[in-house]
């Protein structure tokens, strides 16, 4: 095996939590575009897992290419109903056959894709408010020859990914933001649905959260009851903020509601598709879970592509992780960008470059933690099976 | 209220079991067609009676257009599985807003035939094998009038509609075949799937019942079971047909198999849409559940239209009821047409022609029972709206 | 070859001008419905000569089953426009590989449709205020070996055709109304659409004409050019009618319009497609151009399917070319009917039974006629292949 | 009108031609996602000009969601053909009726979409090779309020647009690679199809341009006059970067090739949507024709937004306008970044934050071009509305 091409360099920006102005935003699991991001991302999971179980080895596809079409809703206080039902079309290549063995692509795409949206937006009957549709085509002849069994799978592309550690602070906030209320506090309140956009907005020490939550109508009886639930979420997300920052925080929660013309944020199912907005993968967060144009970003859908030989999905989820070992094994480190490029046809753990830019806390200089990170990405390339494997098992979210 | 336009007179042909050759076909309930039929009748019910409830008035509409796409199938001993979804796109006009009050016809259309589908083909797997899309629109201006509370509903076209009663023998073997095994047969034998096609063609004496039934792979495991499957549909056959006639009767299952190619009536939904057979709406049984070419017929879609004005279902089922009626009740009819032609915009109970034909036994003149007969005539018409109480009930087959 | 089994025998019913009330239907060219059937057949001759063309013979196929859904229009003096398209959808099943050489099957079938369509409506914008989308799969397994090169096809299945000759007055008004409306006519009206429905009713000695025809709002500049329009219809049909019979005659033109409401039939497009009028194949004429509940009908679709060895078109088409030939070739006949039952995997010019029933002319006994029709029977059988040429190339309409 | 908050500040990174490591990208025209973003864009601009000329105002749209699923072909030397059509399912918001006045969204939508295509892909036959599907719903309720006439429209959301100048070398050579080749080049190439996928890596003073380049097989009869014409591209290309630097450049084309084993970048579209590449809107080009990982990128997708208030269009258009206007008119400056950060409800000419980041060339400081850069951007902004025209006239590009 060739030694890798691997550097470590200064990163030439100011670390992002030192930056005057900071921008992040993360579309939440019910987000029309999160939507989209987690049904391709399950599709994904669910053929390699049925390629796996079937003929031992995972086949060539690529899922990343959902598209939702929004419907209709008329919430109502109390409990509406939609009118238009929202239209799910699955769309991608997938092998169908291998040596003799049929492999039900489409039934089990619109299995896996029903199931998730069962688990994440239980509002919504599937099947009656939303319209499951599927085409899943075959990719040309030359992807369509199984990876090589044992061997190191070769880049689909000439692409790049690109990686970040630690969060800065708004980060960690918005990311736990939207994490935490769909998880503990939408546990406890029911009226919260899964489309949380947050978006959070540092100027020097001071961090704005905008905050917009769908409030599902069957558990809200009032103008007054949706005006509590508001007030809720603005308090929890005020307290968990405090926990990430010392910096001055503000909440703002559904901004854009006008009591006085009624138009308020209420859904029947927890997500804006219901009305009017639509969604595809990959126009919302990177791997990571967040926007960061403060970030260097790689425009490639991770969610849905093959975790085998995909660079799209492969570097981005790969470099993250390096950034986040990094971060973890070595002291000294404020902030941290990870990018790996690939040249079509090479074996994907030798990427053409790999290269990792760090901003070091006072007092520690690169020369000191060079050597060290160098062993942990040449390590973490070593080790590109168990992202694969990860990515498979759903241990890594992708968006 | 004018006097209806009634005509008695005698049939100008033989009874049809007094005819040579007589050839009756029925389209069990799994059947391609069939199962478009009955799919665009439970969505019609289901939004007549969403109309009833909502506003209390059954609006204009009209889904007598379901279309089925084949998908593919693997069947195999002890259980096989659905490769490609079947695609069925539900089509019609509903209309969706009156007086302010929003309808949601399409998730009504979409829940009552998924409904319909795990009712009477369980082993489908509604959204995973198959796909459920539904188009439904508008209808034109003038037609989206509401009904008239009160008064008699105008027919929406010149057309006609046309019964028959009573059944011949063949016609009562082959509407028999089907329903008692679909039901009693089926109900001890799970190995009998719902697509079950019979074809009699008796020629003077002698009735041939040709039955192809799609087996279920999971309730058979080898080629064995399957020969005793058939075995036993044609024993049943037999036996039921003798039921019907004391005529010579020769049963003939799932002839198109070639057990030395290993060619068998095998599926794993029970119907053969699962593998090749497309379907639509309208295209196979009439009114009275048979295909009866020996009969003046009606190419009219009774499945799926409103049951208020839509002469092309309102006439057909009516009339068929009148010939039931009258059978029921007038003694020495040996076989009767009963045909309704409407005028458009006309009051439907005020048919432009009813005109019956009679073939009465022998020893019984037409003038024996002619007042009697149109007695049952004005009868029925004017109790009309009863046939769309129960339309909507589902209590009338409509295929 | 074994003999065939052809009976001659006598009509059991007067002939159809003979009886006392008599309804024929045509649905136009430009009516819903008969826009399928026409797709469909242009798709099934296109796939047909492109078989042959590149394979040498025809594959199986079957496309026996498009799918239309209205869409809007704002129809308007001086000319309108669509405001929501139709969408047609192409369904069947077609072989797409034939020993190494690909078909592009639904290529095929979209040339085919559009070119159809922009023959015979013109003013319908294909891509435009048309959406045309296909769905042609393969179909099972067993169905798609090649046809036996040389040898007579084998039956598709048990099925019936049926033909009728020669056309009762009534009948041949119908047909010729909408036949030279849309033809003659129209080419020096071009207000005239190609949506033309023509009833006719006859009672006795008096014949009701009713047609509904479609006006093109381009060439209509007002109420008054609409009238004139109407009335020029209706002269024209009562002219034509005069040609074809010494019954007493009525012609009424499109009966729904109410002038006081501004309702009337006026259409952008030439179509109720249109707006809020949904088509399918098979639910129109029958392969004869006709509905004609007085004479035995078959329910199978004619058009679309393929012409080799497919039954419910083969039969009916050749049952029908049998009739007219009988009625050419044999003297003394009023009326007659062609019925062919096949059985599945049997060669097709082997029917189960083919049988003419006859109904001579005054002073004619069936003995002067049976030998000569049975020998036209069987010439024509044995000629079928010449069916299934004239059908690929357009020389028989199939409704 | 309050005054604007504007800042103008030192760039916190060295100018992008400084880095050690550059990445750049440009999917070409043909790209499957350009083609998606083409069509969304040029489907707005037909919505703009139609809302403009039938009811005076652009009306509410959003139609930034068209999805992609690519066919199949089979290119050959001297001319292939595709064996499945591409289908493209056009999606969004369009508010179709205003004070009475109908807007046939969906035909215009289909036009703009064909029109679009005949243009950019011509050897692609759309409604044969191409199926176009639309699916335009209204938006939600409060959204179909129209733009209030005179004054300045309102932030649809909270959200930011980002612009660069001047391009890098890099960044030249990759865009200029692309547009040349899909303009002169392919003028006298006919061989040359329109999916280009340019990538630029620059390590130091090292460039590499990575093209990927579909040929076009009625243009090219043999693998000799196929690597001629690979050859030609390397060539111009060639000669092109050197325009744009002084640095060392290496050139390859179709570099996934394999001669050996047959395996070319040949087409019959010059697309590779004809085979397996799926496309949508938003996933390449950034609104200033690149990826450009070394930079702030927005997420937000610029085609087909509506550029009247949709900040995720206007914003990521005006930071880019006022990006190249400050260098235009400014000496001195070396790399710029515009940032202008919205929040919904508040007036598009307003932002919340309009930040810029200056390097400046050595000898000059920011002090030097503050004021004037500060006035350029409020120019600019008080201009805004001229973006929106220009957006409609089709005078800027969006990917």
């Amino acid at each position: 095996m060739t030694e890798r091409n691997i550097r470590v360099e200064a990163l030439d920006r100011p670390a992002v939590d030192d930056q005057t102005v900071e921008i992040v935003e993360r579309k939440g699991i019910g987000h029309p575009d999160s939507l989209c991001d987690g049904i391709a991302e399950s599709v994904s999971r669910a053929l390699a897992a049925a390629y796996l179980d079937r003929v031992g080895t995972i086949l060539h596809y690529n899922t990343d290419e959902t598209q939702l079409v929004a419907g209709n809703a008329a919430p109502a206080f109390g409990g509406g109903e939609m009118i238009e039902p929202i239209y799910i079309l699955i769309v991608g290549r997938a092998t169908s056959e291998y040596e003799g063995t049929k492999i039900p692509t489409e039934p089990i795409a619109l299995r896996a894709a029903r199931q998730y949206l069962d688990a994440h937006v239980p509002h919504l009957d599937v099947g009656t408010d939303v319209i499951l549709d599927a085409k899943l085509g075959e990719g040309s002849g030359d992807l369509q020859d199984v990876f090589d069994d044992g061997s190191v799978p070769m880049a689909n592309d000439t692409s790049f990914g690109v990686g970040h550690a630690p969060l800065s602070e708004t980060e960690e906030i918005v990311l736990n933001t939207e994490r935490r209320l769909n998880r503990e506090y939408a546990a406890d309140n029911p009226e919260l649905g899964a489309d949380i956009k947050v978006m959070g907005k540092r100027e020097g020490d001071r961090i704005d959260v905008t905050v917009a939550a769908a409030m599902i109508d069957a558990h809200i009886a009032s103008l007054g009851e949706y005006t509590d639930a508001v007030a809720g979420v603005r308090e929890y997300v005020t307290d968990l903020a405090r926990e990430y920052t010392d910096r001055e925080i503000e909440v703002r929660v559904n901004t854009a509601d006008d009591y006085d013309e009624g138009s308020i944020y209420l859904t029947t199912t927890g997500t804006s598709a219901e009305q009017g907005d639509d969604g595809s993968v990959g126009r919302g967060n990177r791997a990571n879970g967040l926007i960061t144009p403060n970030r260097s970003m790689s425009m490639e859908a991770t969610s849905g592509k093959n975790p085998v030989n995909h660079i799209g999905k492969l570097y981005n989820l790969l470099s993250t992780e390096i950034a986040e070992s990094v971060v973890d094994e070595v002291d000294g480190i404020r902030d941290l960008r990870v990018r790996l490029v690939s040249r079509i046809g090479q074996p994907v753990d030798q990427p053409h470059v790999a290269d990792v830019h760090v901003s070091t806390e006072s007092g520690v200089a690169i020369g000191d933690v060079e050597s060290k990170v160098g062993r942990i990405v040449d390590r973490e390339l070593a080790d590109l099976t168990d992202v694969t494997r990860r990515a498979v098992d759903g241990e890594i979210a992708t968006f």
